[in-house]
């Protein structure tokens, strides 16, 4: 469990083959891209790698993915890119565990246990601290490479439009566009095309929007039979949330979740309203922007009646 | 009309004092934080400076606009920026097209008169035009320009995710950045805050979608009707063309929209289908990806008919 240096990890890196790169389960473009930037990086200095995720990869990353066929290799030196804790392994879990020689991070939060650390929580995405690491390598930036470091920033950045994005985050980006990717196909796959899925959820929710306290507020909501009904996988639920804040005047966006033990409510708030305060009056809490809590065996009109009761007191 | 370079260029702003920065119509990021952000740079050289513009500046770029108070100036040197054509002027045409000392733009297709032009149509916006000028301009990069320059960068090109985005429009946001402003809380507002008119537009649109040839096309339609019933500004319905492509599946995307002499049709395609082609047919034209015609007398549905039957030919 030591903390390393970003030249110490490259130099671990560099004394090891047979190599195998764990991502983290519902893979996204950070893992995905991360670990086979790496890969490629790896190989392309003669050594043998692998990357294994224990979900499989969806389909709209197969232009990083399909790069690399899979090498008959020993397993000897475990990486994880991206992978905040043990359970974030998802089916890997039980067999590479406790095994994991290096762990490669951004999230502040990390607690996978490893032989050695290498955590970055001012990288925008692990990508970034990947895309570091090829030159105490002395690996080449290929185009390969640079669209899979591309896709980690993008993704795991909104396309560059969140705070986590510093000024690294756009010198990275300059420096992989250079190679000749297209950056534009890549954010046009990941941020301009729904799946009918999502479109059909979107379809329903806007029509569903109940806006509250003069439009200071807005409460949406999304039910297990709504995600039957369109065959929505979790991938078509990400970020949903936020539609409720995202409309001008809406200072208080919520969205009531149904689930198994009631309804999970997610708060997204302007700066004139603190969604943690209002997610700890009903047990919940975090960020001051996005919050959540639970209404335990709450149907869903339950939740809106008492969320409305609730935000009265804030708003 | 001459063409000079960008050192030149800063040499002419040098020469000069009592500058008149114009905008073009409806007015967006780039033109705004251009001639904010010059002029800014300019007061800080000492010059006097004001901006201008033909139509009302849209609150949202209230951070921009309100840092600076209209000076008391004669108006001696006019510049344009991001303005490609005299009509685009708007109100302001009359009094300005035939005096304009200095035209700053990245459209290679600008054609307005002006003593000196500094075009450069590599530039993803105007904004990185104007960025390139503080070095020569002995200006320092202040907090105010840089979020001025960040919001013209950022809204041209959807928050670095088209194509016009090169490796140096990620060098110089790094840079912008780098002094410290909130871009997040930029893009907060351009990307991720939607007008209530734009809601209910893209709500009704979203609730009308017509999927053709197995989901291959999706046709979308945008009356008069409903702009007038949710008091629709032109700013409402930038891009509500793409909602069309934009979903898994749909190979074309077209948007029908009721005009005075008939039916825009806005045709967005996958790399499948050629939009111009498509467009070619019924006497329009425009881009492999993005292209447009009109069907003068058509009524919606009359263009509806004419546009699946026009599809058929190349779906």
């Amino acid at each position: 469990m030591a903390k390393v240096s970003l030249k110490k990890a490259a130099a671990l890196l560099l004394e090891q083959d047979d190599i195998i790169i764990l991502c983290h389960r519902y893979p996204d473009g950070d893992t995905i891209g991360s670990a086979f930037g790496l890969c490629m990086a790896l190989r392309g200095l003669g050594k043998k790698a692998n990357v294994l995720c224990g979900d499989m990869l969806p389909r709209k990353f197969s232009y990083i993915f399909e790069q690399l066929e899979p090498m008959d290799i020993r397993e000897k030196y475990v990486v994880s890119v991206d992978v905040a804790e043990a359970s974030l392994l998802g089916v890997l879990e039980s067999e590479y565990a406790d095994r994991i020689d290096l762990c490669i991070d951004h999230h502040g939060s990390n607690r996978l246990k490893a032989k050695h650390h290498y955590v970055d929580d001012k990288a925008a995405a692990t990508g970034e601290i990947i895309y570091q690491l090829l030159a105490p390598l002395g690996a080449e930036l290929t185009k390969g490479i640079a669209i899979s470091l591309y896709t980690a920033l993008s993704t795991d950045t909104g396309c560059f439009r969140y705070s986590n994005v510093t000024a690294r985050t756009h010198q990275i980006a300059a420096k992989l566009i250079e190679t000749g990717i297209d950056h534009s196909a890549v954010n046009l796959v990941m941020f301009e095309t729904k799946s009918m899925a999502r479109f059909a959820l979107e379809r329903e929710i806007m029509s569903g929007f109940d806006f509250r306290f003069g439009g200071r507020m807005a409460i949406i909501v999304l039910t297990n039979e709504m995600l039957e009904r369109h065959n929505a996988t979790d991938g078509d639920i990400d970020g949903l949330s936020a539609m409720a804040r995202n409309i001008e005047g809406v200072d208080l966006g919520i969205m009531i979740r149904e689930t198994a033990e009631g309804c999970k409510i997610s708060a997204r708030s302007s700066k004139a309203v603190n969604a943690c305060d209002f997610c700890k009056l009903l047990g919940g809490g975090g960020h001051p922007a996005a919050a959540g809590c639970t209404i335990k065996g709450a149907s869903v009109e339950e939740a809106r009646q008492i969320v409305v009761e609730t935000a009265e007191k804030i708003l």
